[in-house]
């Protein structure tokens, strides 16, 4: 397996701080990783787009050659194979709900909303996207008033 | 358990679908349901954010008093209850992370981008929430984009 990530993002973390709760052993299951580099553009080359069916980063890269993105769905598959004593999505019915509830809203009132602040205010990838000043602004009040 | 729902919008109509899939009898597991008037702000009441934490619309009550919000974590919990033959959500480690990659990338960059267009443009909750109408058309034009 191997891991497409650029360790310093809040996505890459993620899945990094899951192995390391997870306690996996990243040579016994043959993980191996490459890093790029999002502002020089290298997920946006034709060989990235043809691993991550969304263009984003982390992508983990089965031996199969099947992909998979988006950070949870990489959580959540590690999370299968090493079927640990304690999942951390959960053991009973309800403490999946709840942790599918409680990861949503962390995601979809916090979380998100402070990404959108931080690309439409600092214009960081206006390379490749259009930014909308007030919208930044505004999400920005609404992560301050979380907060 | 009860159900608090607004029938036509897509967080409910995305349970209601699953309850139909998996084929559940809602007499037979005690479901009952109880519509909402969004507009006319029920569920900005003291009551329902009593038994809702995101304030919103659908929440699960169980008979113990818990409360789930997050219309995939009510799905999840019925799934598990229920345990279907082959699950809505995946049976093997690979498939359960393809669906929550497939799940995440159509909520992301589709609903939730369709969700702001809508928001931002119509402001049809402008009673409750600022608009940017500069932001609900670059996310008009981006649905439209992936369509």
């Amino acid at each position: 397996m191997k891991l497409y990530e650029l360790a310093m993002t809040p996505s890459a973390r993620r899945v990094n701080i899951f192995l390391k709760e997870l306690g996996l052993d990243e040579q016994e299951i043959g993980l191996k990783r490459e890093s790029l580099n999002l502002r020089a553009g290298d997920n946006l080359s034709d060989q990235f787009k043809a691993i991550s069916v969304n263009g984003r980063i982390p992508v983990l890269a089965l031996d199969d050659g099947q992909t998979l993105c988006e950070s949870v769905a990489i959580c959540r598959y590690f999370d299968e194979i090493t079927a640990p004593a304690h999942s951390l999505f959960g053991d009973t019915p309800l403490e999946k709900a709840q942790v599918e509830m409680w990861q949503r809203i962390c995601e979809l009132q916090g979380l998100f909303v402070a990404f959108q602040a931080f690309r439409n205010i600092t214009k960081v990838y206006e390379d490749r996207e259009r930014c909308v000043e007030a919208w930044g602004q505004e999400c920005s009040g609404i992560v301050n008033l979380a907060t």
